[in-house]
């Protein structure tokens, strides 16, 4: 089971310019066969199916471990994606009322982040296509489990450099930079499992995909930190055995691999504003806001929200009444 | 991000007499429309999306909170089937040496169960089908996705119910009967919610589908200690404004609410045992024992694994000895 | 627009004794490429979609007409599939309370009928797959749209024979000897709308496949009835022009071709009984029907229901005390 | 079994200016989750697994008759979309022969609209997927599947006025005014039902989502009319109980809920041109309206097509020439 | 079995302007419902599932022979969308150095071009939906089969017609060019089987579509040399009583139909240049060739490759260090 | 382009008792994600998409041969499935005549193997779900194809071995002996591709699964040929570079890896009988011979058939008979 922390793992910039498009391609990396959905459930499946796990431990923590870091990794795509489409729904530009949305008809979108959803995230991929059971491998033979996942990691690792070049959004570019460098120790970690079984060396590929992580900008801030060489362990008090296997020189650098005990810090989430247009959290979000504050009232909480955010839009219910006079 | 914990939410038997065809059916509970992999990610993708969370904190803590707790239960349906599938490659049995799995050919299971997987959980349903992000549903729109959330889990019940009355395995009924009291709980917390915000009553629906929860024998237990009463809460310090909703009389009992300010204490999982036949972990499991023992003193790690297990099996080494002289 | 009408196209048996296996495999005609989900979508799209009608009233009312009378076939497919699953939960057999579905484990079933519905058919095909938008075809190229449905029907003609072999239930043989005749004039009528249009003469062909369907047993008083050369008009006053393309000599007995300018009269179906073991339409019927009575007469309606049936089953009360009895 | 009439139940405006980028988002209401085609299956399927029908009568003809009218819905949506294509390939344009696509070839098209259709409508939603009978839910629980159809109603609402907002063409604001207020109809229709089963008031939730109808422009005419309160009955002689659920007041205005005992005289559809460019219904259509003529005359019919149109294009035969001209 | 010659049927042009939007739409002829892969697979399945072969030896033939053809024919479609997308990514434009595929975020491409491949084709339809199994149709009944195949033809005449309208890059005009001959050759083939089998004559439909093919500017070369009027042996020494069926006039031009017997001499196909932005074969191509140039000299090869190619890029060395510049 | 050859790679058996169940499970090794379709188009698209193919020259042929050799797989596991479903749709055996297919109802079998073909192989897995082009994985970086490409054979050797373990009929066992023997060899191939171009050591892994082959008694003729050491080169003139890195020693055995510069010579396939109940070629075959044979003549052709078969069934035409009269 698991406790969840509101949180996130890295620092991701407040929504500036919507970039619809962008959100759409950012996709990939959440619903793709190589995306964070696939390394989430491809290794908490494989956890979940360990077999004689006493017999194996270090290994079935290592891969449980993972599977744990993996969560944060969607939570930090949706906000990626969130982030770019915050402002898409421009409340009142000038437009006729009814008119909220189609200046967006035009142009290369997932239709689903507007019609289906609200401007939020989806468990889809670049294309518009569902995420699925299907892409999760869990062979339950450990050698050949450690192989899948180490080449996986690569097919991600060529997603997220994709993804990179194509949107300069800067949430997308947040989102890949630090994606890339945990990628990369989660490339390590499955080579390194595969050496100490078999003998066979995969860390000879590294980088693989052979783009020097190092020369991208957004990927240097985390590796002047040391983050290409550490394994955090997310749980309060098991997976120990992670240090069995996550040791020895960083294939690339040299640097000696590191299990860092607890969980990452994180840094609070940005609250991202309503958008009325589509009804995120509703049309008119300052009733909302007033249920919620008297229902917290006679709760006994304090008039500040027990919630940490990174910063705080408004309500958005001018927004709001702006958009409920366009329609009038 | 999450912190993950090696226990699971509730306590389920040790593996005894196998039933893949049971398994088989199980599954709906993971990767159906109305399984634990579509609650948890709606509930999961909800959070993320979930748009001035200031302003509406108890509702976006109420969904956050949920959707932890369901990561659990996708940890439990994996444990009953993959319960229910030890054993069902018997490895020494007076058969000729290569047909170990001859026995299963023409019975009602889930080929990829063996074929595809070593007798491991799949994201799939009944059918065999793969769970698919479509059926994840995030409108933005609070009201909506709560009332959504309460069909969500009504369609989740009735599934329940139906896999209880098929599947008598001893592991499917700890299951079911867990699940069923803690989904009637997610039930109830969402029809209050949509009460509080719009008068609308939902709780005359309970309990729905209307089988009486009370009558069925493996809920008994849980409901004796209460649990379908209270909320936990699966953080070490966020989402506390669940109290702000999560409160009032059981419909159906009309006994308060209760948050409980933690995660429950869980019970250590059985380490399933290998099943060479399927090369889970290995065709020879002794052999990845004997390195992951090596590995474990160079990491000063002590004789004893420091994972909890409920009850631990031999490593299958001899069960593999056998299973390569029958290939022999 | 429709109208719709209580009525089944042919008669159809009562239930007997269960076939849920049975019941899986005629699904096929329902939800597989070319079951009548397929024909009716086909030619209601291609209705919808049909450019210049006026030029081409008589191919557009063909078209048109044919998808009305498909409407009618999934109607009558779903009514086998619902017999056939009638009694396949036994409600008090002996066993013990909570295992009404148990026997059902490990047949060849189709678990949604259980698990996901309520003994009930399904928009999915015999191997459990649903039915999918991309078995549409419609080009808009009048000529290939009736080559399309030419060749549509042969391919629902061998799946008809299929079925009729492989599932002896009375209700499956009604069905298939009833679609045999009616998709049998079909074929004809596109066959000989290409012919009309192009010269192209395809009634070479039939029967297609080469099965003479006069042989069948269960064909045989449909074609007595002369219902092999009958195209129905169903429409109060629209679709005339039919008779301009439905003419000419049958293919294989050279009798006239006859447009018979209204719906059939129908046959009042069954009542099947309720099925509480899955909840349909609850777990105790009877409150269900106590509510609608009171609610009948509120509304001044007369202590007989207004709809007319064959045959009506108790309510199934008894039924479901037994099974509530069960699981208590 | 059905009867067709071949006339819309509202009026649709004739095509203007094409808006192939439009046509593609309004498919999201034809192929989505919760587009027309789901509501017409979910209810259709429902009706035909009803159980014990003579029991709960008045909720079998509310279900079986609502059914009834979504058909008319899918033929809306399909009759907006093809309005929308038309004109999308000009036939002369001073453009090279064969280039009378690739002004499309940049555009954010379903390309199926073209490449694989004749300008017309898909079972497919706004992404390009297509409909599947997944969508379709059915547990044969009354109140289970009462709760679920007003869940998907609101889904189908939402989505609507998303269509409305994004898309100004006539035919798609023509097509959404008209849909909210009859799905408004249903939404109170399923809200009624369920609160007659169990007293669980869901008239709270509206407007769901809570935009007012009323403020819609496209919607005033329609409300001005009392279509908001009306239950049309879709049968010559059946489904007469409506009456006894479909009553009461209106939750939002207050006025009584009205049954109308048949349904609504509905509109001459519109007679959209050739498009030859995609060979619909061919590339010299010209050629078929003379074999279609010369059939008619043979078969007795007046010169004057039986078929009644709104408006009648050209046979589109000047075009033909044009573009069998360019390509030469 | 197969043997593979490096050689391609009809001569395609070297890259020039790139055009991933019509890229994406040349899909359809790859993966769609009547693309290259369906009659490939079609004809494939056909043949290995063909029973009594001795029995019906020409029609086994037919169809084996032109299933051979037709990985010629996915080849040719491959080709066009990777000569397409051929310098979509510009190496060096004056962006900055991570911007390599900003221009493209917002076109109408399939994203899967360049995020999830190397600017390479993909088994994906125009809607970057899969191709999937499920269109292939292979019913055993000879009669039937046929009558598919002929069907499955015109569809993909309709199609390539509209792909050759849409895109007027040259890749994709050869392309069609080519294929709509070459496809015609196989309705023809396939309507004469049917006739000699039943008698049904299918070719008073052609040409169907009903475009006259040699009014096609890029057909017309093809037509000269009678590509139109010929069907090549794909074989050493097998297929060889294809000669009893194809034969006879050619129902368009009378001219006679004629048995080739060997397969066309073919063309050698252009070297695509490297693609360093997406890693096609890797940012630093240069590598990889020293690499096989070592490797070839170990081998004993000769310094020029033993492949023979139409044109061979420049090894795109400098390309990958201006990429890697921009990186940095 | 290709040369088809009508040879199997393999002796196979010829039909003995039937085996349905069976067959619905080799599925998985023709349809399966990691099935032969798989290996087949995972290499095609890489060799169709291959850039700078002259400076890597020895790849690209190494990709290209291979793929060559797969279709040769999908060839093999089409044959042991249609020879395992010859025969059980048993022609006369005393029922009734229309329950030809009656004793199928109740099995574990893939239904579209009877009802929607003729006994046939499908593109399907052993779930009945249809093969995808989101199988294909073509990122065009060459050293993550080849890594992706040695695990895409690990997992296929795993899913023959575990066919192989449920499936004791003879054709599944020649089947999986060969393939387990040839899928060795492109494991080996692409691991040495991997090490020349990188140093990683992957034949550290071998084999993989380390079920050694062997002690398979159906590997053994084959390794004793020396098939586990030998790649064909399957083209007349091309593909010549595979020397360049099919060469060392082999990392289980030591021996010397071989490139035998031709195809192997092959054996002839049996000719399946017609299986008259499923259509297959036909309901009375004997008159398509006849058909046949008169087309056969007037072409000038032998009386005996060109093509060559390892054994020929009679033309079934007595059993046409007795189905017919089973009918009649």
């Amino acid at each position: 089971m698991i406790l969840r922390i509101d949180r996130l793992q890295t620092e991701m910039p407040p929504p500036s310019d919507p970039d619809p498009a962008g959100a759409a391609r950012v996709q990939e990396l959440m619903g793709g066969r190589f995306g964070e959905m696939s390394t989430l459930m491809n290794y908490t499946f494989q956890s979940f199916n360990f077999r004689n796990r006493q017999g194996a431990r270090p290994f079935y923590d290592l891969i449980a471990n993972i599977a744990a870091e993996e969560y944060g990794h969607i939570e930090l795509v949706a906000t990626a994606i969130n982030t770019m489409l915050t402002g898409a729904t421009p409340p009142a530009d000038g437009k006729p009322p009814s008119d909220s949305m189609t200046q967006l008809k035009d142009q290369a979108i997932n239709p689903h982040h507007f019609l289906a959803g609200g401007q939020g995230a989806l468990p889809q991929d670049s294309r518009g296509n569902p995420w699925t059971g299907d892409y999760v491998f869990s062979s339950g033979d450990l050698v050949e489990d450690l192989t899948h996942n180490f080449f996986l990691e690569t097919g991600a690792r060529n997603n997220k450099l994709k993804v990179y070049q194509m949107c300069d959004h800067p949430a997308a570019r947040a989102l890949t930079g630090y994606l890339l460098v945990r990628g990369g120790v989660h490339q390590v970690a499955y080579a390194r499992a595969v050496e100490l079984l078999t003998g066979a060396d995969l860390t000879k590929l590294f980088p693989a995909p052979r783009i020097p992580t190092d020369k991208i900008p957004e990927c240097q801030p985390h590796i002047a930190k040391g983050l290409h060489t550490k394994l955090y362990r997310f749980s309060p008090n098991d997976y120990k055995e992670i240090v069995a296997v996550f040791k020895g020189p960083h294939p690339e650098t040299g640097e000696p691999l590191e299990v860092v005990d607890e969980a990452p810090e994180g840094f609070a989430p940005h609250d991202l504003p309503s958008q009325p247009a589509v009804f995120a959290p509703d049309y008119a979000p300052e009733e909302i806001k007033e249920i919620a504050q008297t229902l917290r009232k006679k709760a006994g909480l304090p008039d500040e929200p027990l919630g940490v955010v990174a910063s705080s839009p408004g309500n958005g219910g001018g927004l709001a009444d702006k958009v409920i006079d366009k329609i009038t």
